[in-house]
């Protein structure tokens, strides 16, 4: 069913899929990038736990009632899903402050943040991602504004869903990055993956971090880390 | 009537009033800074013409019905102003891309925006005056929901006349920053300066910058430049 390569990023590879033009195999790699692709490593294994994890949590949130691209697993690091057009803005969702907004807003890591914080950033590796507020939005991109209501009241349904999600599996969600695209029918759909490479995953007991930060920070055995995470949710059912 | 100094900035000094403690005395000195600070120089005069210029600027606003801190000019140099608690955002106004913006977001010099864009910067020098949203500055001041909103749309009642009034000389408000403070009764009131020191202008003829980018950018003598302005705003009466 996988077709031609259409495009490679940094942690994914994207095919079409044969005969049917609405679809496409995202297959995950290997690869570990962080800072805007300045440290660049890579872990066998990887792949196949951020395309379970996110199968998982994507099964989760449409259980919920929150539809996104994802169909279904098609192998250990491979997933069809709905194809979009992606909207150029990554929505990043903070109930705890750690990472970048420590150091660009001078807030403590481990602040916990009244209500959840919706920050949006400039898809655009050329200017390292910038953080951006509504009207950018509409300058940058073609989103309308009802659309973008739309991007932040999902991805706050998200952060409710998740944060009990993983709350079952001994997990604090401290921060998480979504995309959003429009399918052939002009929905903006949720997209992308949710995986601890786009999540900050904290243990519950030990406040260890157990996500991509073992990486960014060489704190962990990232395979490690990731496999917990894994066995933790086959645990559950 | 002038008392003690009671901080030095980049730009002004301020000083305390004898008998008066809702007043304050701003001298505007004759430094210049771009770069948050990495830039510097003093430029003899520079202090008269932001002085008189910010005070003819919030003079017009008076007339149009917009309240400042602004009581009356001193001297060439100094003004007295009411004394507020400044909220610690720099809000920025821009018609048409200039500066910081076409180098972090990538959009080419010159571009009109459909409608004036509204950027919040926090004002913090350690941290470079980062960019925020409307609920980082609810985690990082204690500015109310209303009170941004009031924030908002004097700085954009501001742009409308300042338009009208750079206009009037023949020169194009590109972009401009203002501060808000609280006076002793708690109201939101417009503070600072608003100068070639904290405003874009280009004239309408030839295009050329008539502000501090003469300075960021070496491309002429600030001092002549802030003369055409004030002997241009002398001559309208
Ligand atoms: N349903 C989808 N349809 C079309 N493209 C998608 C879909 N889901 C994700 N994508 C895109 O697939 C691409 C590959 O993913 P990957 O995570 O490798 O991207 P990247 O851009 O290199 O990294 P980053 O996550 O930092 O943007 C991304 O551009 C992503 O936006
Ligand atoms: N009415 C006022 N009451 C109290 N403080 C004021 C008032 N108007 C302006 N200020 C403050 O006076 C200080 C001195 O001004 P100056 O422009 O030199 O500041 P700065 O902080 O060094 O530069 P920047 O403009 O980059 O913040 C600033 O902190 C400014 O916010
Ligand atoms: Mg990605
Ligand atoms: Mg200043």
């Amino acid at each position: 069913m996988k077709g031609n390569l259409l495009y490679e990023g940094k942690a994914k590879q994207v095919f079409k899929v044969k005969d049917n033009e609405t679809q496409l195999v995202l297959s995950y790699k290997n690869d570990a990038t962080a800072f805007n692709g300045q440290k660049k490593a890579s872990f066998t294994g990887k792949g196949k736990y951020n395309n379970l994890i996110s199968a998982k949590v994507f099964e989760y949130l449409l259980e919920k009632g929150i539809n996104s691209h994802y169909k279904r697993a098609l192998n250990d690091t491979e997933q069809l899903v709905e194809k979009t057009t992606i909207v150029p803005i990554e929505v990043v969702v903070r109930n705890i402050a750690a990472g970048s907004i420590t150091r660009r807003l001078g807030i403590a890591e481990k602040t916990v943040f009244a209500s959840p914080l919706v920050e949006l950033y400039y898809k655009k590796d050329e200017l390292d991602d910038p953080i951006i507020n509504d009207q950018h939005v509409f300058i940058l991109t073609d989103a309308t504004e009802l659309e973008l209501k739309q991007i932040k009241a999902i991805a706050l349904n998200v952060n409710t869903h998740l944060k009990e999600f993983f709350t079952g599996v001994n997990l604090t969600l401290v921060d998480f990055k979504l995309e959003f695209g429009r399918d052939a029918l002009g929905n903006i759909i949720l997209s992308d993956e949710i995986s601890p490479d786009t999540c900050r995953l904290w243990d519950k007991d030990t406040g260890e971090k157990m996500d991509k930060d073992v990486f960014r920070e060489d704190t962990g055995d990232l395979l490690e880390v990731y496999d917990k995470i894994l066995k933790r949710l086959e645990a559950v059912k």
